[in-house]
């Protein structure tokens, strides 16, 4: 089948790699579409040494087992199911997991990907294809509600005008937020403000201590110390992106100031289908290209070094018909 | 008086300081006797630039006002109480605050000492002066569960052997949770012991990621990346001191493994005072030596340099006497 590895070597098209034989309860699933992540260009760069196929944000169907035909998307933590934490509720923090794409398991950029049934979730009928691929990196923004009681008037600020910035935005307006997104980029920041969020770039922030919450999606060791510098006593900062490797910082302001860190990462897929079925997030509009798999390593590196929303994969060539 | 200094020329006790003459609200307080805690240290090396009176943890009788005579422990935050901070109840981070002892205001290491009356605390009568002097650190270990919903029988590991980590240890087993101290010294880790609370020497430390909280009292900066190391996905840790100047760490485990981080300073010295007059903190076992004002700046040398808990002031001759 077709698909895009990742190793030492570099990163890959294939139209000859073997496809997934499931076992257990596994079931194979024929991609329609895929989504390129901040995570993906940072395993391309040998973030977590990962080897093997590519992508974990997804819509496929379902070929075989008692779902076949199915429309589904898959969350993307492949836990044991025996050990304290799976049986404690925490089984996206099963030690033992495998990730989709990310680690020990191939991803989604190639013809067929196999993960286990209770993984997936039906498409409901009226969410397009495009907008089911967004469903994984919405559930993580869905996180943030998930961890922290949020009250409505609360003064927001989220760090980064890139993709997940946006979604995190949108969800933390649709909780009665008043968000403000902090960015680098023009377009982005535009985008920000058609949603009817506001919107600062960061030249031109003024840096109070007064946010109730900061949400750190800069994927950049600049991020958390910005957001100890914005953040109100009592305050809360959600880091929702990962840094790579080791950083510099004060930790005397976090005990002055009584400040709470949350480490977020995946979130509730049932939340993300239900705002995209209900059209509670704009997804659609941060598109900025669909290119075929055969694309997948230019567009790779488009997604590194242009400032673009979000490129899909068309694995399918049904995809996007729905 | 007599009082202890602080300059970047060094720390002097002298006998001829200027008492102060308390304005507005403040009233003038007889110092009995001051506790050395591990801030003083720090201060004395040059952290927050403080120049004055040193001393924050102090018992002493009021000299003027309504509660003349009252012998009183102080809240050592002082806060403008007119901006944000101070009308949402966030008095301890008035950012116009000044801290008895660290910040803009003369502390206790003296024969008198000024605070506002609000900030004042009788001492129940059946507390012995040498207790009461703990109130204030005792007060910062109860902010633990002030910030947290604990759950008996949760796993708590506390890293530091020392006087606060002492104190949250007996905090945290009175509120039902299973403790382990975590030190250097093996005196004090058998003073945690005596306390019927386990103790582990950090070389003999087995390092896994299962505890629910774990409380840093260390002082160094070694003890977050520990703390890192011991939590569980999905767990807490309580930040309880300051580490000057800057530390390098990785952050990525924080969002893979959704570890909130919680800064904790000063805590409610009404439940420090309860639990001392209901006898549930043994704190005078922490009391290794009780010293004359004159010889303080020997006191902070040996604090420094000693495996001390707890070294006290004498600064009036009645203290230990009640």
């Amino acid at each position: 089948m077709r698909a895009v590895t990742v190793d030492p070597q570099g990163t890959r098209f294939t139209d000859r790699h073997e496809p997934p034989s499931p076992d257990g309860n596994d079931v194979l699933i024929r991609v329609l579409g895929a989504g390129i992540c901040e995570t993906d260009l940072q395993l391309v760069r040998g973030y977590m040494g990962f080897r093997g196929v590519l992508g974990h944000e997804f819509v496929g169907v379902v070929e075989t087992g008692a779902w076949r035909g199915r429309r589904v998307v898959g969350e993307i933590n492949c836990s044991c199911g025996t050990c304290a934490e799976c049986r404690n509720g925490l089984q996206n923090h099963c030690p033992h997991r495998t990730v989709l794409g990310i680690l020990n398991r191939d991803g989604a950029f190639a013809d067929f990907v196999s993960l286990p049934l209770e993984n997936l979730h039906p498409v409901p009928e009226s969410v397009s294809d495009v907008d089911a691929v967004f469903t994984e990196p919405l559930a993580a923004a869905f996180q943030i509600p998930a961890q922290i009681a949020l009250q409505s008037e609360q003064e927001v600020i989220v760090l980064g005008d890139g993709r997940l910035g946006n979604l995190c935005a949108q969800v933390l307006k649709l909780s009665g937020c008043r968000v403000t997104v902090v960015g680098k980029h023009e377009r982005k920041l535009a985008l920000v403000a058609r949603l009817g969020i506001s919107s600062v770039a960061l030249d031109d922030l003024e840096v109070r201590r007064c946010a109730d919450l900061v949400i750190d999606c800069t994927g950049s060791p600049t991020g958390l110390p910005l957001a100890l510098r914005l953040v109100r006593p009592r305050g809360t900062i959600v880091l929702k992106t990962t840094v790579a490797g080791e950083q510099t910082l004060a930790l005397a302001p976090i005990v002055i100031d009584e400040v709470t860190i949350v480490g977020s990462r995946c979130g509730p897929f049932e939340r993300a289908l239900q705002a995209l079925e209900r059209r509670e997030i704009d997804v659609s509009s941060l598109v900025d290209g669909v290119l075929p798999l055969e694309q997948a390593v230019s567009a790779l590196d488009r997604a590194r070094t242009e400032p673009v929303f979000k490129l899909l994969l068309a694995v399918d060539v049904g995809f996007g018909s729905h």
